[in-house]
């Protein structure tokens, strides 16, 4: 590229990786926030999660619209094309781990509704801490191009998935007991289901942050006990 | 471009569009056998279901390659651009239907071990089949750039809405009489959730192609009675 289109694309670029970033820390206060939202049952802090999740799909429309102006005006080869396609599937991710917190925060009211303490709500907090962790250090590992925060994150996923097999559990030994409480606790499953797939997202974006840094694919984790072990 | 250039875009495109049809049967093959593994409780089946995820998997790395590889030599601009970036983004779509299609079909051994016949599960083929029917008509309308059948697609989610939330209360229901199926009623949740998911997915598709054939957004939908009711 001629020099004054060097300078033009390393701009875009350092705007690409800036939109990314902010995409990043909005979908961490988002699932930050779902959690205290659940945890206080606070509707109101719940319902600014559901809005603000219109403000990291509107940036997700805003970095397709730069990559296609990339694409187009500097005419990217060979690593920087494979970068700028990167950043699209990276923020494809994000604003899925977006949709995920949006998602537990709307059954917050649908929990907070029956207003007794449940139990198991107490579990949550420290599966969503860790996911919400994981969100946070597969975005740095994608913007420091580091390959070994990008592994540590992919192993930490079996921590997510163990806490999520003993919450399924739990959650449905306490319904099998206290059956007045059946409808919440499945709200509360499929919030532990959606940390649980926060968690692999973040797996996702660290699987590709290491195959762009290495060459080299991980292997397919196996989970849980038997292979099949799905709950 | 040059008329031979043009020639070999016209020849990547049409291959393209191959691999994306060749997805989506594998994807709408994948739902229909989930669901009748889980009607006849056919392990066999559902086995055949996880394994041939792979192969949609495979798919949506080869038109990234191939979209990679048309971007590099061919510079297409403008339109055949847009439609590039806009095949990434279908085939991402259709890779998360097929894992939607993969996950019923996993919870199928997780049902079928108890061995008495669950009423609830009943309902879900019906589910099923409308899904099944939005991702076809939603990839059709994709190959035939048919804004009339994408917007048909998206008027379409409401009824599988409408009977995720029918099943929904009909299992929380059926648990508090019957408690000792309570778990395997929480993997039928998981699974009416998955179906209705794969008909958020179609209709994301639907709402890409609309967009592209005629510049217009559709408007968000309002789901079920309350605005933030949610199950």
């Amino acid at each position: 590229m001629a020099e004054h289109t060097i300078k033009a694309f390393d701009e875009e670029i350092d705007r690409l990786r800036g939109l990314i970033a902010e995409m990043g820390g909005r979908a961490e206060a988002a699932i930050e926030n779902a959690m205290l939202a659940l945890q206080r049952q606070d509707q109101r802090l719940a319902a600014e999660v559901v809005a603000d999740d219109k403000r990291i799909d509107a940036l997700e429309a805003e970095v397709e619209k730069l990559v296609v102006q990339i694409i187009a005006l500097r005419a990217p080869m060979a690593n920087d094309l494979r970068d700028v396609i990167a950043a699209l599937k990276i923020v494809s991710v994000v604003e899925r781990i977006g949709d995920y917190a949006k998602n537990i925060a709307k059954r917050v009211p649908l929990i907070a509704a029956n207003q007794h303490k449940l139990e198991p709500v107490s579990l949550l907090p420290s599966m969503g801490q860790v996911a919400g962790e994981m969100v946070q250090d597969a975005l740095n590992a994608f913007a420091a191009r580091d390959a070994e925060l990008a592994l540590a994150v992919v192993e930490r996923d079996q921590v997510v998935d163990d806490f999520y097999d003993s919450v399924f559990r739990t959650l449905v030994t306490y319904m099998v007991e206290n059956p007045k409480t059946i409808s919440e606790c499945a709200h509360l499953l499929f919030i532990a289901k959606n940390i649980e797939r926060i968690g692999d997202h973040a797996t996702n974006v660290a699987e590709m942050v290491y195959y762009a840094a290495t060459g080299q694919t991980l292997p397919e984790r196996e989970r849980g006990g038997t292979q099949q072990q799905e709950n």
